[in-house]
């Protein structure tokens, strides 16, 4: 796959000052229409070997074009806040939003390829985290990025040469550091793993583009048509179209489904409950300021019918709590912000450090739920959610957060009657709106959508709870309980 | 992910007697309508526990259906033939033509599954199988195939009672196996890394559908009704939609490319010639007939310019061989069973037992080469393909098959000149058609294609070698040489 990036590809100064005019002309132009468009990101990833010219090609490609609307970001090593999240957090709040270009410098590759080069991971390791970024990288173009990859390459003695040249000159000396030595003696098997993880994240969405990082003047023309061209030729063309082969969600052929075979009669006498939430609160609190939590954190979700009893549920989670511990997400609507990014972005964003807790009062599941039920998006995009959502809480358990989801359910009459409750109480009647009704009068179709949720998203790393809450104290103990339950197991684990 | 499958689902016999009339119509319409629109196979997967009536199910569907055109493929342990050949060879013999429906029992997740269960395998070796499945899957999805995956399940109790159940019936006892039992002692492992292989592999475009197999008749008329609705949704659908926003293939911005690279002007003189190329095809001979060579075998693929000697070529290797141990695949038009297939199909009947060799004359990569300049297949499709082919190659070289691929280059003068010198001897006359001079025309564009090809597929498991073909005898010795070395290399490992 290098072999072409050794040919020694140059190109003359007077083709180049031609040529780069015109280029320079229409990459602006290119960028003020995806500006002005704002249908998509684009998302440059810029990698290869050390001393190919990559961080010259990123200043020159933001000479060229208007720099306000480029974002360039250099990934070294994870920072303190960044560690305090998983691996993928710091990509995600640096991704574009529709309508910029992004530049990201050391990216999703590098700690794979360098860690498989100094052996920290094993080749099956690698595959696995290979496979994770493919996956990152088709939700990224599913939803609609402009994913443009260009590896940097350079034949072995061209790198010698290069780093020799770099070092010699007093203007450049500083460019070559210790480690780029170390690096250029693992050539060899800096290639092979690099060829590797070229081969098994090249797919047609997501092809990578290699560059021979030897002459300047050649490298910054290639790269500069190819984004050209990838540019052009996506403002041409409609929206990505989404694919018409999506199988039916289907059920069972008998009535039965999980919400059904949920008692709902389970209930618990005062007494008891105030017995149980205090002693069921304080075992929280434990956990939480427990040392050994301040290595994990979690994500707590909350989900339900309307008026099942989500925010009282929420509040007795949070009375056990310190405030500085933990935050509530209500999911409103996205904002412009939010939508001019990927769906799991703006739930990104809220993923707590170490030591925290965030409950999000609904969540990401409502792409699977109200925005299928609603049609506020197309079947190809919420059933490919449900596979996105298991390998986002995948990313998360893996970096030792608790993912806790409620499911609270209650029966259509007693919807009705706390409905017709809030009516009548003053202090109350905020809670209750048309759109309440509205949803109502889709009970079926809500509770289907929910079934199917439950079955494709309950996985072992990050199973539903489904709570009965006809009786609001039975829900909030249950949900509690099964919180401690669940960080208990992990701290365990950790 | 198995909850909804562990709540008892039934249907009573009056439902059942009701409904089954009706569905069975309507899968018999569906089935004809499939057979006639020729569009599209239909593959069913059936998986799942022990004891959970998939056998049974399968009779019934094979009843409810017209068995003509069903094809039920049960998989169990490789025979002696399959365990010739790579691990998926057995799967695509059997894939059903468009127009069928083919019914897997036992298929490509069954080894992996009980290979992790039974400790064979480690995660990371069963997640790197799970991410070749999710690969293969998908380029058949790509291709067409309408895929549905069942997974039937049992609760722990209820696959204890029914595995006595069944051994205490004399009519069914002999159903129940030893290892049926061994498998329930297993149950807790079985099914957590069933759940984590139908996670990691249940994608929007090849989901799972999990069936509670306690009730014959719930899980028939469940499988029956989600059989029937995809296929009637399919049908009524356009084609699956190519998406449109497959990346341009760029090239770098000078001329420079690994053709233009190539040393046309290598020669070898007669004497020399014939000296070397007794002894190269004596070594071959002694390597083919090398004990260890029973353990692997060859895959060799010609392809280059019109009239620049491949035919030669590959006789100066068949030469070197006994018959019996090499095959030559002249790659014409594909037949009507095989445009009945995904494009792979046809490649991989060919794939060679253990011990031979075989030679392709033109192969899979006509995609990326005459498909693509002549317009045969959408951008969407040969763009994909480069990956497919990786993959497809991948697979080869892991089952121990050494893959020579060789492009053969001549000028454009030359080409004229050997045109001519066809088109005056007489016994060489067939081998120049107006298609030949059509080819020359598009010249460019097909130099083009095949640095394209290399730059993406020459792997390091699968190199391509650029043979300087000017000069005859330069290129035959090239090529008898890297095959010689390419297999002294994969003995000595194997």
């Amino acid at each position: 796959m290098f072999e072409s990036a050794e040919l020694g590809h140059a190109i003359e100064k007077k083709v180049y000052d031609r040529e780069v005019p015109k280029l320079r002309a229409a990459l602006l132009d290119a960028q003020y229409d995806v500006g002005s468009a704002k249908r998509f990101p684009v998302l440059i990833l810029i990698g290869g070997v050390d001393g190919a010219g990559k961080g010259e090609t990123v200043n020159t490609l933001n000479e060229w074009m208007d720099p306000r609307y480029i974002h360039t970001h250099a990934f070294g090593l994870p920072n303190d806040e960044e560690s305090e999240h998983p691996e993928f957090w710091r990509f995600w709040r640096a991704l574009p939003p529709k309508g910029r270009i992004g530049i990201f410098f050391g990216h999703w590759y590098t700690t794979p390829i360098l860690r498989r080069v100094y052996g920290d991971i094993d080749d099956g390791e690698l595959d696995r985290q290979l496979t994770e970024i493919s996956r990152f990288e088709k939700m990224l173009t599913d939803e609609g990025i402009l994913l443009l990859k260009f590896w940097f390459h350079l034949s072995k003695d061209r790198q010698r040469k290069r780093l020799k040249e770099l070092s010699e000159r007093k203007k450049t000396r500083w460019r070559v550091t210790e480690s780029d030595w170390k690096h250029f003696k693992l050539y060899d098997k800096f290639r092979k793993i690099s060829e590797r993880s070229l081969r098994e994240t090249s797919r047609e969405q997501a092809a990578w583009t290699v560059v021979e990082g030897m002459d300047r003047r050649y490298r910054e023309v290639t790269v500069g048509k190819a984004i050209l061209a990838a540019i052009q030729e996506r403002l041409k063309s409609a929206p990505p179209a989404k694919p018409a082969d999506v199988l039916p969600v289907v059920s069972g052929a008998d009535r039965k489904r999980i919400l059904g075979a949920l008692d709902l009669s389970k209930k618990v006498d005062e007494e008891t409950y105030e017995e149980r939430l205090e002693e069921l609160q304080g075992r929280l609190n434990l956990l939480l300021r427990d040392p050994d939590y301040r290595r994990i954190s979690t994500v707590a979700v909350f989900e339900g019918c309307d008026a099942a009893g989500k925010g009282g549920a929420v509040r007795r989670v949070t009375q056990a709590l310190d405030a500085r511990q933990y935050r509530v997400l209500p999911v409103a609507a996205p904002t412009d912000e939010e939508k001019a990014q990927p769906y799991l972005w703006r739930f990104w964003r809220h993923i707590p450090h170490r030591g925290r807790l965030v409950i999000f009062d609904r969540s990401w599941y409502g792409r699977v739920l109200v925005e299928r039920v609603e049609g506020f998006c197309s079947r190809a995009d919420w059933t490919r959610a449900y596979s996105e959502i298991n390998d986002f809480e995948e990313q998360l358990v893996h970096d030792r957060i608790v993912v806790a989801k409620f499911w609270l359910q209650i029966s259509k009459e007693q919807q009705l009657a706390r409905f017709k409750a809030r009516e009548k109480t003053r202090f109350k009647r905020f809670k209750i709106t048309e759109e309440d009704w509205r949803n109502r009068k889709k009970w079926d179709a809500y509770q289907s959508a929910v079934c199917d949720m439950v079955d494709r998203t309950s996985t072992e790393l990050a199973p539903w709870t489904l709570v009965a809450a006809e009786d609001k104290r039975w829900a909030r103990l249950q949900v509690l309980e099964t919180l401690c339950r669940r960080i208990e197991k992990t701290l365990k684990k950790s």
